[in-house]
Parts: structure tokens; C-alpha cells; sequence
């Protein structure tokens, strides 16, 4: 991560010869001091991913200049482009249940600006956090949600979110499933952290299902939310080894460190503009 | 691993007030010094293990010895329970196919003495490697196993393994499914190694799955062999990081350097009479 | 961790035959419920350790009168020994300087009571984090340490731990150096973490070093606090990976997360009594 | 690893605008097909590290002719450039002494071609691997060393690697240090694994430092030989978890699996052109 002001572009394209050339020509054309840059090209589906840095103050020209001629370079490409500004923070919606641990890593990393994003709002199902997220300046909106009103309750953390101008939903141990309109809303915008290392133990209570299958190791991982878990784009994953003494709670405390970890290098790649989704996978660019 | 000569107790039994004193006062009854001990109360089944490593040379008696007198201490404490002499050398019998890395390593391991055990044999449904096993002083068997003959071919695997008495049977990536008559012949005895983090991926080309879901770590699962691959009973796990750039074939190869560890490491554990299994699972006094 | 009220006896004595033996049986000889033994045996330096848990309500005398019955058995034994009772807290003095990270995973702990402890006082030498820990409604204590004022401060510190009858004082990222006095005073109780994978880098700004040095992987350690850091108690240790693109500040960001993580996981080895010194080294009976 | 014959362009330069515009520029002009590029600016040292993989047969020349033309490009930037092709397979000599897991490990994964290279000979300061080796069909050569003929001793290794026409010299486990002549007559050129995880425990018997300091994890490290071990350039480091009933032995043995996977994977870096050289650091492109 860069102190200066800079540009991430990310796109892809189809494969071709001359890619980077044409993307690097344009940006040296105007004398742009690369930062930093990452390409890499899926030899089995013929596409092409890139992520390049650019210093802001190197360049003749503001953002939306910027975007202006590069956009018949990316054309002639056939890119899914983008370009963000790291002096733009992005607004974060963090919606969270009882569980503390991800809330407290979050808001430890938000406080000490080592995310330097802003939180707009916190979201639970609960009130119990109330306080705490209040405490840090931020709004905390309660909104329950019942085995009756999960539509209204999901088209009001719809509208919160929107109201707030929110870039990125993030789900700290949200113990309720979206529906379906609301992930296809928001298609890598919406990061979870689940339980498990997937594909296993894709149900209910996963440590669970790992005590009683025997595993010697456990796993988080955090993915973009869509409406089927079995074929999430993976964005992070970590596992911790356990032993034939931890019970299904010990498993979950163990689980609850690599959580708050993977869901916070998760968001951070997230953030930093370094994952790109590709059908069921993604290509992170750490 | 101990130097001086020891016998080792591996028991289990229904948990009840005063079992390790039961048993660690007999042994010092007889003077028998304790090298190393391990006790495991399974809460759930009520069910307790233990693994006890005595000197020989401590106890006044041999080995025939020790276990009749220890007989009714067991029987009173209704336990399942076996003592095994680290004079005697476990047989081993190596299976294996086409690739190396799983045979190279073990017969360095053996080379060496770090393994101290016998192969009296190394079993294979090619003879790619008859000439590296024979240089070994190993004798090699060349078995092949086609559609047609499978009961034929275990058969003569299963006469193999009597004929050079054989303690146990590794499956040193050994591309064929043991029949189940097999597999229910010797229960706890064979050991083979999954090249995935099982549950997951159990069915053919392991990496490929992995490489298809976009999974972040491969992983590698070293287990006893029963008829349903689904509830194995696992002894050792263990995963190793992938990343976007990395194609099916470049996970066969980081996969192979987890599976030569992770089934050295089972097999260890096994050979020192550290794993108990315990239905699906297995308590490992590491 | 069992829910039950419990006594944990952790004891270490000169090896010698019957040890577990002599011990266990007292404890069955009062029908004793084992819930959880650790044995070890230093061969080198022929010392025995052990760890035993005992359900409270299967014996038939309370704590004073538990410790007196097996005081004779202790003696005979040459032990040094304590037992902890499960239904008193341990109080653990909190001391952080400017860094959030330690202090935000603490209280999470302490908020869930995952870590079930009293938090009589965090203590600090900048007011940072002082509006955080009494909305916690824990009081805090400013104490400035200056060159000048350094013996005055540390007889501060150690005034409000002794006020607060504290247990164990947690260094978490208390970035000043305590006098040799005051780590005489508490040996075994005060729990440090280092930014750095001790041995390698003990001197200042471990991760710039680690940097300088171009290593692969970088690391933290939970340990007793000493006067000579080079001879410090490691409790436990971890380690991450970073790569070439990481600057010193990266490190930093990479490195609070295995410091918060290791120093948890230390101080509930230590909070357990799960954790006995020896020398410069310890037995961890996780 | 492609399948397909490629080139590998590998430089650093000091960082300017438009450095990568130029080289693949470059490359496009001639239609070259990039299959793999990776790019580092050091933000410290002002220099810029690449590495590019081109598709032979998209080039419309030789690669003598690919050196001729790019080399007024190089000069333009002042690089240090190399380029590799794919099809011309390194010379390896692989040095070793009594231990058998660095060896056996490498010869697997040659007999496998999972390491697609020759090796011209395998020198040894013991005879104990002479059968092993020549049984591959592998010239063996023992070379003696003793207190009194070092320099005639290396001065034959040398010679004998230089007969060879040697690219890399892998000291596989070779408990001899090398005559600081030697080292710096192969700058870049010569892997040694070392059996600590520098820069802790430099001197001898790490493993032994290791058991007395107390460490929670040991660890290895492959690295380019110079005269100066606290300086040496890293290329890969592994630790593995130990626990207070390790012996030094113990300790010894879960080092060998560390050894041969970092060994291993630090030549795979290091045959694949992955690694720069940058004073005593290594950039690695992995």
C-alpha cells in the first residue's frame, strides 16, 4: 500500500498479443510513474487480468480524464475495466449478529485508520452491539429480522445501504442468509465470512459437522456473496490445526482467530481493488 | 522416539474413577519406569485412551509376561488393549503405481533407520519401479490389476501380505480401490493417502475439482482404509497455498510434497502405536 | 476447557518411578474425576511435569482441605506444585502503550467471556485508549514514563497491581522496558509479546530489521518477561509469510495479526495453568 | 511451469517512467505472445526487477537474435538482463555427505522429470551414496575433504563442475563450508540449505541451539552461498511446529521434511529464473 495518491486500474479482456504493451504504452505516452503492477492471463479460458497503480501527480490529467482516453484503449480491447482513486475512501456497511470477534478486528483496524475506508453504518439483527458501534461514532441501525418480514427487512438493509451511499457490504458472522435479490443487487460487492473450509461442510454448524467427521485441521473462508454457496467466488481461505481433545466449542473458539483474520486480508484485497471475479473463482492480486 | 527399549500399552475402555491409577499403579508395583504417557477422556462417548511407553528393562519380567499380568487389570477396567515391544521391528508392506514421490521418501526414510521397520515387500500394478525397489534389496511384486481380474489381483496382494506376515499396509499413492473384502480383511492395518482435504473432493482427479471450485489450499488426507471413503477414519491432514496462476498440473505438483509428508507423518504415528481409532475417528497421541 | 468447576493441579518433581502413580492414586482414592492429565518427562535434565484436572464436586473435601491432604504426597515427592480452582478468575492487569491491536482482541475475548477473567485495570503511558476501556466500564490508569520518572512509574504500576490484586500482567504492545526489579517481583506472571520471531531480531524495530535482512517469513512470541530478553520463557510463537513487495510498514500490518493472535494463545496456556516454566524454557500442556 | 518452448527475459534496472512500456513494447512489435510477466519496483533502492515469459515459436526469430535486437532497449534502460530458453535444460551438480532426504528427494523429482534438468554428476566427501547415485545412471565423484586438502578439495569440485559445464550447484546437505574462492567464483550460482531459520542459529548444531533456547518452531533456509552466512541472499524459508517432548533429535528429523521442500523449492525458483539478487535479498517472482 502506497502512501501517495494513486490510480488502480483493473481490467480483463480476451488474450491477445500486445496487451500490456498497448495499457503500459498509453499510461508511459503520459509519463505515468507505475507503482505497481500485476497481470496474469487464464491459459484455459483465453482471458486476460490486470492491475496497475498509477501515481495520481505523475499524470497531465485528472480521473475522469483519465478514464476519458484510456476508455478507446480498453474498447478496442474488449475490456471490463475500471479505475479507482485511493483518495476516495471506499464506504463500508458492516452488518453483524451476537458474535463480537470480527466486529471488534474490524473496528480496531477502521480506528487505527490501517483501514482507511469509512463505516458509515453497522447493521444487526440484534441489538447487542448497539452501544459499542455507537460508542465509535458510527450509526448502528437494529432491523430484526423474522421468519415473517425477511423481505421488508431485507429491502430496508437495501435502502439503508443506498441511503448511506454504501461501496461494499460486509457480513461480520451475519448469522442470517441474504436473499437472493439482495446478493444479485450487489454482485461482488457483498463479502462473507463462512465457517468452514469450503467446499466442506457447506450447512449448518460446520464445527460442528467437523467434530464429528474427524478432521485434523478447520478453515475460514471468506467469498462474494451470491445465492448459491456451492459456487461462491472464493476470495480468502486459512485453516488451524486441532486435536482430538477440542470439542465443538474449542473448534469454534479456535475458528473465530482465523474468521476475523481471513474476513480482514479478505476485505483488504477487496478494497484495494486486487480481486477480480471470474466466474466461480477470482484472481487476487496480492 | 526413544533409544532404550520400551513397551508401549495402547488402551481404551468405558470412563470411570481411577483408571490411570488402576494401570500406572500396577506398572510401578512392578517397578516399571514410565517413559512417556498420554490420557484422552472422550466426554461425549464417555469412552477413555491412553498410551503408556514403559522401559523394558525397568520391569522384572518379559514381555509374555507383562501382558498376562496385566490381563485382569484390563478386564476389569473392560478395556480393548494391546502392548507392543519396540525390539520388534513392524513389517511393512509398500503398494504403489506410476508416481515416485511416496516411494522415494519412504525408502530414504527407511534407508536411513529414521523409519526402523521392515519392508519384507513392495507390491505394484507396474513394474515402473522394480529395478529402484530391487536395488533396495526389496523384493518387488508386479501385480497388475485389470477390470477383469480384480479378485484375482487382491487375492494375490492379500497372499502376499500373509506369506511375509506383514503388520501393515501402506498405499503409497496406489491408483486402485481395494476391494472391500480387503479393506474388512485388516481394519486399522492399511494406511493410504488422499491426495485432497478430505471431505472435500473425494471423488477422481482431486486437484482438478479443487482447480475448478477456486479454492486458495490444496490439501492431503492420509487415513485408514475402510469400504467408504466418506467416513475414513483420518489420522493426519495437512494443505499447502495455491494461487490463481497456479494450473491443475502445478497442483499435482505442490500436492505431491503435502501427501509424501502428510502419509510420512501417518505412518509414523501408526508405527509408534500412536493412533487409536475411535469409529470415524481416531485419537493420535502425538 | 470444561464447563464444570474444576481443580487443576500442575506439579513438577525429580523423575522417578511411580510418580503418576503415587499421584493419580490419591486423587482415585477420594474418587476423583480425571478430566483432562498431562505427563512429561525431561529425559535430559531428569525433571517430571504434569498437569491434572479434577472435577470439584466428584471429591468429597473442598480446596483448603484438597491441598492439604496432598501436601504429604507432594513432599514425598519433592515437588513444586500449586492447584487453581476453575470458579475463581484469574485478574489480569492490562498495560498498552499506543497500538490498538492486542487491547481491541483482549476485550473481545473478555466481552464474550471466551476469556473468562477479571480485568481489574489497564494501565497505560499515553491516555489513547482511555475513553475505550472505561466505556468497557474497566477504570484505566495514565501513568506517564519519561527517562526521568522511570523508577517512580514503575512503582506506580506495580502499586496499582497490587492494590488490584492482579494475577498476571499482560504486556500487550507496552512499548516501554520494565526495570529488572519489577520483573523480579512477578516471575511467571507477566506475559509479554515480541514483534519478532524470537531468537532472530531482539534488538529494536524487529520488523525493519526483518526487513534489511530479507527474510521470507516474519514472526511473534508470547514469553515471561526477564531482565535478559535473550533468555526469556517462550510461551508461544507463530509466523506469516511476506514477500518481496512488502515494505517495514507492511510487515507491521502483517505482524499484528499473529501478535494478537500468539499473545491470546499464550495467555490462555497461562490462564489454564497449562504452562510451566523450566529454566529458560517451558512445558505447554495445551 | 508451460508446456510450450518459451524465453525468459529476466532484468533490473533503476525505476524511470515507462520501463515496462518499452520492454513489451518491444515484444508486441515482434508479435511476441507474453504467457507469464512480473514486475517489482523497490520504492527504497529506486530499482526496478522483471520477469517476462515469451512464447518461442510467436517470435519471428532465434533467441541469438532475440538477445541481438533487445539488447540497444537494455542499454537504453542500463539493465542487468539475462534471457533463458526453456528448452535448453540447466546442469545441475548436486553436492551432498552422509544425509540421505535432500538427495533421494531430488533424484525423485529428476527421475520423474518434475525437475526437467541434467545432472552431469553428483559430488560427494563420502562414498556412502556412490551405488545410489550411479544406479540413476549418474556419474558419482568422492571427493574427500580433510583439515589438511581443502584447497585441493575444492579446487577438484571445481574442476570438476567446470568439466561439466555446471549452471547451478545445489549443496544437498554437504556439511562442508566451501572456500570463500569458490563462492566467489559462482555468485547466484550456488544453493545451500541451511538447517535454522536465519538468522537465528547461524553457528553449529541448530538444531541443538534451537532445543536449548526453547523455540516453539524450528525451521530452514535456502539461500544463494557467499562468504558471509549473516549476509546470505534468502530465497525461501519454512518453519514447522515442535513441542516440549522434542528431543534434538526429534528436532532433526522434522527438519530433514523442512530441508528438502524449502531446498526443493528454492531450485525450482532458482531453475525457473524466478530469482533476482538484490545485495544480500532476493526478489522472487514466484
Amino acid at each position: 500500500m502506497h502512501r501517495e495518491r494513486f490510480y488502480t486500474l483493473t481490467a480483463s479482456c480476451p488474450d491477445q498479443v500486445g496487451i500490456i504493451a498497448q495499457v503500459t504504452g498509453f499510461i508511459a505516452e503520459h509519463q505515468g510513474w507505475v507503482l505497481e503492477s500485476s497481470f496474469h492471463a487464464d491459459d484455459v479460458d483465453g482471458r486476460y487480468f490486470m492491475r496497475i497503480e498509477v501515481k495520481a501527480d505523475s499524470l497531465p490529467f485528472m480521473l475522469a480524464e483519465f478514464r476519458t482516453r484510456f476508455r478507446p484503449v480498453a474498447e478496442a480491447l474488449r475490456m471490463d475495466w475500471r479505475i479507482a482513486d485511493s483518495a476516495v475512501k471506499k464506504r463500508v456497511v458492516v452488518l453483524v449478529s451476537k458474535q463480537e470477534h470480527c466486529l471488534y478486528d474490524l473496528l480496531a483496524r477502521w480506528q487505527s485508520k490501517e483501514l482507511d475506508i469509512e463505516i458509515p453504518c453497522v447493521i444487526s439483527n440484534h441489538d447487542t452491539f448497539k452501544g459499542f458501534v455507537e460508542w465509535h461514532g458510527i450509526p448502528f441501525h437494529h432491523v430484526p429480522v423474522t421468519p415473517d418480514n425477511k423481505a421488508q427487512a431485507y429491502a430496508e438493509v437495501q435502502r439503508l445501504f443506498e441511503e448511506v451511499r454504501g461501496d461494499t457490504m460486509v457480513l461480520a458472522r451475519y448469522m442470517q442468509i441474504l436473499s437472493p435479490a439482495l446478493c444479485a443487487a450487489y454482485p461482488g460487492q457483498i463479502l462473507n465470512i463462512h465457517h468452514s473450509f469450503l467446499p466442506s461442510f457447506v450447512g449448518a454448524k460446520p464445527y460442528h459437522q467437523a467434530y464429528l467427521r474427524g478432521v485434523k485441521l478447520i478453515g475460514a473462508t471468506c467469498h462474494y456473496v451470491t445465492a448459491d454457496l456451492d459456487q461462491v467466488p472464493i476470495v480468502e481461505q486459512d485453516v488451524i490445526r486441532i486435536d482430538h481433545p477440542d470439542s465443538p466449542e474449542d473448534m469454534v473458539r479456535y475458528g473465530k482467530d482465523i474468521e476475523k483474520t481471513v474476513l480482514a486480508r479478505g476485505l483488504r484485497y477487496h478494497l484495494e481493488d486486487r480481486v477480480l471475479v471470474h466466474g466461480n473463482k477470482t484472481v487476487v492480486f496480492r
